[in-house]
């Protein structure tokens, strides 16, 4: 860091993406990312916009929040679109916690929470998950901090029932309950319905997985319009026109497209389970996943060993080197051709050929 | 505000953007977007993104940063993108200014900077312009403070030399300098060619204005690898996909098309003249301008009156209702067509018919 860098980051360790390697053709099953290109319907509405780049791109999205806010039965101001989902879990980090309001989620969830709050100088406490990955949601009754939940949670796929999440937010009227259900679509159970009952609640969504967007970086977080507002004075304060028009209308596209969203939804799901039985046969370990990846450990191999055997044949997964998850690796579910590659790669090395 | 909002936040206005009125078709003179459309280049390479957008944008942003650092002449890690420059100019703010270290700007300026130090909770102060809005560059010499500058100055236009600005520089060895040069390619004098020099120049850039892409949302900084490692830093903090493949593409494209580039703001340059010269005939007072704009007064009119009366007529200006500017309007330049409104609707209001 140079000398001119604020103190306040001296111990700041940046998050760490998932690896785009250049060195040769990967089947990419590392960053779960939807096998399926985007509805040509999202595609067609962002080419419109490549002509007209010369303009500013609205910044209070009318347009998009008004399609989100009928696709997902909520009111336009009970909704804010971001640059990718990251963006409103950062804005949510800088509203809703502060020294005297410390953030709380599981040892084991998405990674960059922890580093939202250490960039926004932030205390908080990860609560260990139980052996088997599992959340006790006692832990997190009347707790009096943010919490913050990924539902399915990353990189286990485990879902909580929305009934325990509202366990949750009734015992913690005082603090905000963030629930990301980035992998929501693929067979969670979302709280979106819960909007309007709890002041308490923000759910976060993207567009990167389940609307095959990870590359136009839309992301949006739906709450009470008290929540929202605090949301927007953020935005308006550091990026006002933080959308492009062209991710604006791919969003809109993306949502007038109900018929390929779920087509392309329920196939991953259906290649999921495929896959899932295919690996158990070949002695794989799993936690039972409701996204769109599945995390798994071999007994017969560490899980940075099977990365790299993977690597070497040509497929990327994820490793997590940290203590709890060094013996799995996060396998996101590609397309039927993708999983059969992996599936014959897997084959080989536990020495189970079909 | 919610009772769940930060205290930190309690007084924290956010910035106001240019109006996007819905309720008619404007000539848009408020925000300085470009008359013309980005390069055909930009718009092709663009549109190519649009199918393959399932899959996440190259979070290092390689082949725009390197094709910057070629079209700049600078090295790939003294470069680093935002989503638009608001961003990277917030990131500065985090990085380089803290309680310790209290930023500094002009009294008329972007308004930003301010609304960027209060949402980080950054002390700042603001040096009165001279009464002709020009910056005496003695009040920033050896003051200690994060300097930012906007070069040409907005809302006024004025460049400073590049010489001054060098004062500023090498009088503040321990303080960053930030030279916000969104305008710089309508007629200022870039600090680019410093890079390597002052260890404390950051360098801001835009291309919405003269590359006609601000509803693509990108921006950049420039400055010693160092302070570049510090942004980046926080960059893969709080958001590290954080340009989408669509605008990315539309980077790499209008640097590619210099030709494009150079007609466009040579005839931007050429019609700003030849609009100041008939503004001036009609008795506008102006500031020598240097970006694509105007900033103009008229002896007859409040600067809020004439603002009404041109909204009457269909053509959309831009009034700042503070003490020091509000005489005066912001006027963008836009096509030879929309300039001949302009001056057709002023002449009437003045009574100059032609």
């Amino acid at each position: 860091m140079s000398r001119f860098f604020s103190g306040k980051y001296a111990r700041l360790t940046p998050y760490t993406p998932g690896e785009q390697p250049q060195d040769r053709q990967y089947i990419k099953l590392n960053t779960n990312e939807s096998p399926f290109p985007p509805s040509p319907m999202a595609q067609r509405l962002a080419r419109l916009e490549a002509g007209e780049l010369q303009l500013y791109s609205d910044p209070a999205c009318k347009k998009l929040v008004s399609a989100a806010a009928e696709a997902f039965g909520v009111r336009p101001d009970e909704i804010m679109f971001t640059n990718g989902s990251d963006d409103i879990l950062n804005f949510a980090v800088m509203a809703f916690c502060d020294a005297d309001h410390p953030a709380v989620f599981p040892d084991v969830t998405y990674g960059l929470y922890s580093v939202l709050c250490a960039v926004n100088g932030v205390p908080y406490e990860e609560i260990p998950l139980a052996e088997d990955f599992t959340l006790r949601v006692s832990d997190y009754c009347g707790v009096g901090k943010t919490v913050f939940l990924a539902n399915p949670n990353a990189p286990t796929g485990i879902p909580l029932p929305r009934r325990e999440i509202e366990k949750i937010l009734s015992s913690n009227p005082d603090s905000v309950v963030v629930v990301d259900e980035a992998y929501v679509d693929f067979g969670g159970e979302s709280c979106l319905g819960l909007i309007g009952t709890y002041k308490n609640l923000l759910v976060t969504r993207t567009f990167s997985k389940s609307r095959s967007l990870a590359g136009g970086r839309l992301g949006f977080g739906v709450g009470d319009r008290e929540l929202i507002r605090d949301l927007n004075t953020l935005r308006y304060s550091t990026n006002p026109y933080n959308i492009n028009r062209m991710t604006m209308m791919a969003g809109v596209g993306a949502l007038a497209d109900e018929k390929y969203f779920r087509a392309c939804t329920e196939e991953i799901i259906r290649v999921r389970q495929e896959t899932a039985a295919e690996m158990e046969k070949l002695g794989f370990e799993m936690t039972p996943s409701a996204a769109n990846f599945l995390f798994v450990r071999h007994p017969k191999f560490g899980g940075a060993e099977l990365y790299a055997l993977l690597r070497d044949r040509g497929i990327l997964v994820r490793h997590f080197e940290t203590p709890r998850l060094k013996d799995y690796n996060r396998i996101s579910v590609g397309s039927r051709e993708d999983m059969r590659a992996l599936l014959n790669a897997l084959r080989e090395l536990t020495g189970e050929r079909a």
